[in-house]
């Protein structure tokens, strides 16, 4: 599982863990659903997650397309913007659970949150 | 659900972001299967998550300690050491899904992360 922020928006180290753990939760549980041997395989081998960071929006959604054109499960996250952000603001992407070989032609060129 | 993470531990965003993570989806798994009415109610309310910060692991142990007395689910995150921290280092305690006046006397003095 890989999470991409929004690195153009600037929040706090505990809100911008919130934000990645939405969509953690997000991803897991529709994978449970609806890949379910994908994601008994995930949780067994410890659960992976990975933070990485693109500046711009375009690029997240450009990302985006990508993982689904690939059949990898994605899962925008919006701020409810009662803090830091006006509401509705997107502020990370996750991807996943996936295997390394097919998150990486889209996300392994990204640096590291 | 409220996520407190040790200060003591010195890590990257990205890497505190995924040790939430963790937290957050084990916690989510955890009342979907024993509690499943607490679960649904966060759910619908946006699943709401918040980050905290104590200094020190015995603080932690006691936190968890309050929780447990009080029937709130905890989980404890080990980081598995590939990268920053030592094997089996625990980096944080994830606390709920649970209402506000349950958690607050818990954990309401302590700082955003």
């Amino acid at each position: 599982m890989v999470v991409v922020v929004r690195g153009e928006i600037r929040l706090t180290t505990g809100k911008i863990a919130v934000q990645v753990a939405h969509a953690a939760v997000l991803l897991a549980e529709r994978a449970a659903a609806q890949e379910p041997r994908v994601y008994h395989e995930w949780r067994q081998q410890g659960q992976k997650k990975i933070a990485l960071t693109v500046e711009r929006l375009d690029e997240l959604e450009r990302i985006d397309r990508a993982a689904r054109a690939r059949g990898i499960l994605t899962a925008w996250v919006e701020d409810a913007g009662l803090t830091e952000v006006a509401p509705g603001t997107r502020t990370c992407l996750g991807l996943g659970p996936a295997r390394n070989s097919d998150l990486d032609p889209i996300t392994g060129s990204l640096p590291l949150l």
